[in-house]
């Protein structure tokens, strides 16, 4: 099976699961995405775009869940229609705001990980393939529970 | 470093770079994804979902590329503000429709990989967070060279 390679780090303000937000929009701090050097000059021509996808590996996450309750849910769900850290491959997601590049890596907006997760990728994020205003998820509408409070919610604190 | 798990293999018409759309958006051929026996149970709750997110390890692609030229332009650009697979982790990412979830995988349209390509990861997509419609990519937008002609478009053909 292939290998990883780290191309660098996220720097968040959140090294608990408690303090983390629950998802990417639920703050606005501004982060930074560090990248190795072998790896900077990947960085050209990010300045033109708006917005990126991240990918990064959730080294604190289990690799052995299936199913899971979501903390915001009394039904247990596939792995596979939940955004939960812990799942066979732990690669996040994250489609952040870039507000600004510079050589040795980016600063972003709407980034929910702990400090120091491993970076694996860096894409362009096009509206064309990308955007899907419509898309819904059923169970998450209609689930039981409201969410619970959580911290890491700039607007709020 | 962390090795990935295959959990399924994608099953599309093509199977040679001439042939696969340029972006998952040129096709609308429905192809199959296949979860592997373990992985399964992680598929319930996915039919309530109308957009699912895959990922997947991009088998025959390089490694070693940090900036490359693309086809469809006469400028060198940083590999993080491309799509193409060549990256330092070849992790392919695409936002598909989901027409349907099988008891062992799911069937989507919008999918522009290789067949056989091995899945890492489906997410739900989550419009709250997925979704910028207002989003640029400001080197394509502005690209000397059109986009050359090639295949796996089913409106066209």
């Amino acid at each position: 099976m292939p290998e990883l390679t780290y191309i660098g780090r996220i720097r968040t303000p959140w090294t608990r699961a408690e303090d983390c937000p629950r998802n990417a929009m639920e703050t606005d701090v501004v982060c930074r995405v560090e990248v190795d050097a072998p790896y900077r000059a990947g960085l050209a021509s990010l300045k033109t775009c708006t917005h990126a996808i991240l990918l990064y590996w959730l080294d604190r996450a289990p690799r052995d869940v299936v199913t899971l309750t979501p903390p915001s849910d009394t039904v247990t769900h596939g792995v596979f229609a939940l955004r939960a850290p812990g799942r066979p491959n732990p690669i996040g997601l994250a489609v952040v705001d870039i507000v600004a590049v510079e050589e040795d890596g980016l600063t972003v907006r709407h980034v929910d990980c702990f400090d120091g997760t491993p970076l694996l990728d860096i894409k362009p994020y096009f509206a064309s393939v990308d955007s899907k205003p419509d898309a819904r998820v059923g169970w998450h509408e209609t689930r039981a529970k409201p969410l619970p409070p959580q911290g890491g919610r700039s607007k709020e604190s």
